[in-house]
């Protein structure tokens, strides 16, 4: 029969054992913070109804998605992002929910995007969102999330912080609302086509004394203090939002928090559901690679399933650009396997004494893995071979049973020397320093 | 705007809080066992060309695949188990994995089933294989980590052990080793349609003497070694097929892990590809829900995609029944947060310091959840309130602060009472235990 050529979709990956080890472990860490803000995971499934996914439609949204007919004739998607499956489940288990809801989700999205840019057509996103709470204390909730979660991956972040709606409230004093969605687009773009280009599209927007402005208003300079007072003063005086972004200061000096954020008025964010304060988390060791972390408050999650307005505040971790940065930056563990311990018999006939001493160190929390074949210590070759495969597969130490004696030979693989004549405890000990 | 219903498909899930708690701290555990005994994760994608996953096409799974047309025209599919991703993967990646190769894969695979029988279209599979190995050593290390799984779960295990080569060699001394396919899939619905049914089916199948001898094979009883014994008889005496039994049972008995395993020759298994042993696990606390975890030995895994020949032998935890049967036993914990204590303020600008406390928590080991609205001490209602919510929120102690004090009241959430004016050693130490 001929051979099926083994291949993938292009945009598409595999994650050998190293690379998903690494994921695992960076996604385990990420969860642990998660999970000690006392934020719940959900999961929803993969696929929904292209209604529901699309929603008001959308173009970009539209041609990106993987929708199809079923086998039952139905229309249906498979999601290209978790806030809109998140909409839809709280639209849906709203009597089963307590608000405020605070929720993580880290799951696969799939996207038809252009591979040529380097994007993926899947990958997994990582979702936290406070819903059903107006506080500052939720936004506040968030960015301090951001913050622990790049230090206990072992990275300082620096979060760029800015609020949407004195943006709003800043281009409503000048006259100048109804151009926001231009403007915004073109503000967001600013650390991509530079200050230059920039001015000249405001300019082409909003003619040259209105681009002055703009270019004022995000250029604003100083500390915290000094550039919220410079904003206020652009956007006509003290206002609900300035003073939200004062409280979120003092939050900020109550945590001894101020080396990890600061009042960025050039972060806009592009989507438009947001209205509050907006962010964007740059690494302290390498902010060229973009933001790692981002989001903002919005004031209607799930306005298109249901009559009530829920609003909330939430951030998004873009995973593979954060392993990108741990591993530029050295941060990122590059295991071959759990088990530092291999146990090899050499007898064919001690396999299942090596299977039992191995569960002897299992129960001793030592991960360990059985070598399947014997190692026949009556032949040296097959020794060394033992050596190369237990090195290969990750491990540490190799522990070989000789005869049918209690005392085992424990070799170090890194150091490349024999521990002799040791008693299972004085073995344990050594393998699980 | 008219409001879109907010729904899903029927045969998919949306899994709450705590539910989605019960299934993660189920896998973290399975995960757990894997990763002692040196099994390293990997991925790959949901998504692949309909061609791959097809492979040598088939009525069943073409009429329940997902399959449909790119935005590229290309013909694709989800995949459906994690096996033919897995023989792909294998052959993609031959020249970067070392033999043995000790893998598991836990991952939502797709199915247009029938819900009416209870079958989900979306479900979590979670599979584990040592492919590259034909010792007798990986078919019990499989067996053993079945065993041991359970058993991190909090229950027993009973596996049914079989060998689907020895009851060929049976088939073939009698003759009637062209009728297998028929006698195997009679066979393996004995539990279903009980024995005289099936022995009608085997006479129509083989004639009135021949079902007489399948039956007296499957229905061997007596110890391992005397079920053994009758076996090989009946295949017409000792052959390499029951030497691997035996080997079996000496790796059994030198763990000492005798109570987990039978012989079972009834166990059949469905599919084509099994080779050599085969088996499925009752939990011996609720037989009568099925098997939760079955598998067996291959001789070509991905002959499809590669010239090479790979054996292996793996299992298949069915997670779905599993988490319906430790739920049914009680041995799954219900939480519906990870986080044992509340913070809560009393007054708005207590926000800051709420967040630095239950960060000092959180390094203290705790999770702990902020409660985003002041307590409002002053007035009683809010107090009550709080308590209210908190407990929905699953914690067990909430602490409140009041004033500038350094001093702080932890309530009991359980016994209803409060513990006054605790340092915040005192507090932590109260809310670890």
């Amino acid at each position: 029969m001929p051979i099926i050529e083994p291949r993938i979709l292009k945009g598409f990956r595999d994650f050998l054992p190293s690379q998903e080890i690494a994921r695992r472990s960076l996604m385990e860490t990420v969860e642990g913070v998660f999970r000690s803000f006392g934020f719940v995971p959900i999961d929803t499934p993969a696929l929904e109804y292209a209604e529901i996914l699309l929603g008001k439609g959308g173009g970009e949204t539209e041609k990106q998605i993987y929708r199809f007919k079923d086998n039952g004739d139905r229309d249906v998607a498979l999601r290209f992002d978790l806030t809109v499956p998140f909409a839809r489940f709280v639209a849906l288990h709203q009597a089963e929910i307590t608000l405020p809801f605070k929720r993580y989700h880290m799951a696969k999205v799939w996207r038809g995007e252009n591979t040529q840019r380097g994007r993926y057509r899947e990958f997994t996103q990582c979702d936290f969102d406070i819903v059903g709470s107006d506080s500052p204390g939720a936004d506040f909730e968030i960015l301090l999330m951001m913050r622990e979660t790049m230090k206990a991956l072992g990275v300082e972040a620096l979060v760029h912080l800015n609020h949407r709606g004195l943006f709003n409230r800043f281009l409503e004093y000048r006259g100048i609302r109804d151009k926001s969605v231009e403007i915004l687009r073109s503000v967001d773009k600013l650390s991509k086509i530079g200050e230059e280009e920039t001015g000249k599209q405001l300019e082409e927007i909003a003619g040259k004394e209105q681009a002055g402005a703009v270019l004022e208003y995000i250029n604003a300079g100083g500390t915290f203090e000094e550039i919220l007072d410079t904003l206020s003063g652009l956007a006509g005086g003290p206002c609900p939002e300035s003073e939200r972004l004062s409280v979120l200061r003092r939050f900020i000096i109550d945590t001894g928090t101020e080396a990890s954020f600061e009042l960025d008025p050039s972060i806009t964010r592009g989507l438009d559901y947001y209205t509050g304060i907006v962010y964007e988390t740059f690494l302290k060791d390498d902010p060229a690679i973009g933001s790692v972390c981002s989001g903002g408050r919005y004031d209607d999650l799930a306005g298109l399933y249901m009559k009530d307005r829920i609003s909330g505040v939430g951030s998004s971790i873009g995973l593979d650009r954060l392993i990108a940065a741990l591993e530029n930056l050295g941060k990122l563990e590059r295991l071959s396997s759990y088990a530092k311990l291999a146990v090899a018999g050499s007898r064919e006939e001690d396999g299942g004494r090596c299977q039992a001493l191995a569960e002897r160190f299992r129960s001793g929390g030592i991960a360990c893995e059985v070598l399947l074949e014997p190692a026949g210590s009556a032949d040296p070759r097959q020794l060394t071979k033992q050596y190369i495969l237990a090195e290969k597969k990750g491990a540490r130490w190799l522990l070989i049973l000789t005869g049918d004696s209690e005392k085992f030979t424990l070799r170090d693989l890194k150091k490349r020397e024999n521990r002799e004549d040791l008693s299972f405890e004085e073995a344990l000990k050594i393998a699980g320093n």
